[in-house]
């Protein structure tokens, strides 16, 4: 951004934390971490797509990198360090300053200290592309291939909060759209578990983030994992806003709804009740949703044990993204 | 992308190589490197901004990986793996076919393994994020605030040239326009010397990549080791295709010219003759361009060894952005 960069480093001058070195440098350093193995994933967020051009700059400097968090989380990861390519059609100093709030109260929450970027101007709209690294104990990553037949299937957080204020945001649903304030926060700040994820890689054979739905992401686990799996819909952990809403509208909610940004895990019974407690030590909501199977169906049980009938071809017609 | 992804996971599947695990989780697994240190550096390319609507897209392939390996090649690293973020307005199949091809061509022959990504769609132009990985053995990545008086400074591979480049096709000096052929592989196909970076570690003190011009870049260095710096103009590389043109041209396109990504570093002059070897030994162009100073400035002497008069300013003005 030439003469624009100081500003730009004014909100995001990378600190180098303890065993950090190299910012300045043409690349960060990450420290050693004997015995663990580094993680890495990336996420784009494009203004239009993902967010609206008005959208709460401090809210979404939090979610451009909570949403990466959770890609560690989903593999039981530390967080370690992130990268932030920004590209701004202007500089707003406003924006920026509560972009970069958001961005990095969050990441001294979550220890993942931002060690470098590339900042540029942007002839479109704003684009936000984050990289975390983290580190986990070498071989013990929650994988999405290693769920087995009798696993419960557990869920953290609630489900559907985050889809009903993308739809009633939308304009869809008007007759409830009084209730977008009780879930702005769970579309806009998503929280996901990451210290629980750390502790559950002890017990869990396996897990994932819910980022485009439970039953597709879900689903990805039983293809890689070569099995099945039978929810109980009424063990789902709804959002509470959800409650008194058709069933249509709910089922979409809890069952396809993107952006949740929670943990799906499959773990052995026998350590249910460490799990539990685990929850409740950390005051996170852990819900044992149902059962890994050895058959490839993925069925969704109402309260009598009969299959929910989905909609032909599933939920793929919703995407995650703004439309 | 939804029902487009299949399409571009055709084209950019991330390839599970020896020691990676994790493709198809939320985050990719990188190999344990017991002794050496992880480094990794973020770029953002925008249509508009850093290339054209039309630039060749295998060539942008190439371009998009090789500026990234080209900071891993500033600080000696090793290229071990990429991540890419790809946001498309539409999906054009022969596009994708040679932007793959350009990118993953390169990845293969620097072993840099692509291991993760994310893909959407653009509402604006093509932009295009790449972070890379690399290690380093521990505690010997070139830094840029190691120099010290006495050190010569090396340049590798040519100057100028991708400045040319860049100025004719934006229809600058266009009495020289004839020449552009000669120069367009400098701007769209840099090939940073990451092989050689690998084994200067163990003779050179510091190191970075121009990337926005060698004073601009060289500066920084001087800045970070708190010393100055004698260049000797005769004795840079310039690109053969500025032979003859006006003595303004040349200055500009040799001191400030931007998007060269070779190496500047600085080694003890003990070295010196290994060094050259190693040039010739790898068939990179090695130039001994001058001295660094213990005074902080920054002189370019020309053959009487009087300072050459830089423009005001400096080159600040030249950005290494188009337009």
């Amino acid at each position: 951004m030439g003469g624009e960069f100081s500003l730009i480093a004014k909100y995001f001058s990378p600190a180098a934390p303890e065993g950090f070195l190299g910012v300045g440098d043409d690349c960060a350093m990450l420290p050693l971490r004997p015995g663990r193995q580094w993680v890495t994933s990336t996420d784009l967020l494009l203004q239009g797509r993902h967010f609206a051009a008005d959208a709460n700059p401090q809210h979404l400097g939090h979610k451009a990198l909570a949403v990466n968090i959770s890609d560690l989380a989903a593999m039981g990861a530390r967080p370690e360090a992130c990268l932030l390519g920004l590209a701004l059609p202007k500089l707003d100093e406003n924006w920026l300053q509560a972009f970069s709030k958001g961005f990095l109260q969050y990441a001294a929450q979550t220890g993942c200290a931002l060690v470098g970027g590339d900042t540029t101007r942007s002839n479109g709209g704003i684009q936000i592309s984050v990289t975390v690294l983290g580190t986990v104990p070498a071989g013990q990553a929650l994988r999405r291939n290693a769920a087995q037949a009798g696993d419960d299937i557990w869920v953290s957080g609630h489900l559907g909060g985050a889809h009903l204020a993308w739809q009633l945001s939308a304009g869809a649903w008007p007759e409830w759209h009084a209730r977008l304030p009780e879930v702005q926060a769970a579309l806009e700040q998503p929280m996901p578990p990451w210290q629980l994820a750390q502790d559950l890689i002890q017990w869990a054979h396996a897990g994932l983030d819910i980022s485009d739905g439970l039953l597709q992401d879900l689903s990805h686990v039983l293809q890689a994992s070569a099995c099945g799996a039978q929810l109980q819909y009424a063990q789902l952990p709804k959002h509470p806003a959800l409650a008194g809403l058709p069933a249509g509208i709910q089922y979409e909610c809890v069952l396809a709804g993107g952006e949740v940004y929670q943990l799906c895990f499959m773990a052995p019974r026998a350590h249910r009740d460490a799990i539990a407690a685990l929850g409740v030590q950390q005051g996170v909501p852990l819900a044992r949703v149902g059962e890994i199977t050895a058959q490839s169906s993925l069925l969704v049980l109402d309260e009598d044990g009969s299959p929910i009938r989905l909609p032909k071809g599933g939920y793929d017609h919703f995407s995650s993204e703004t439309p």
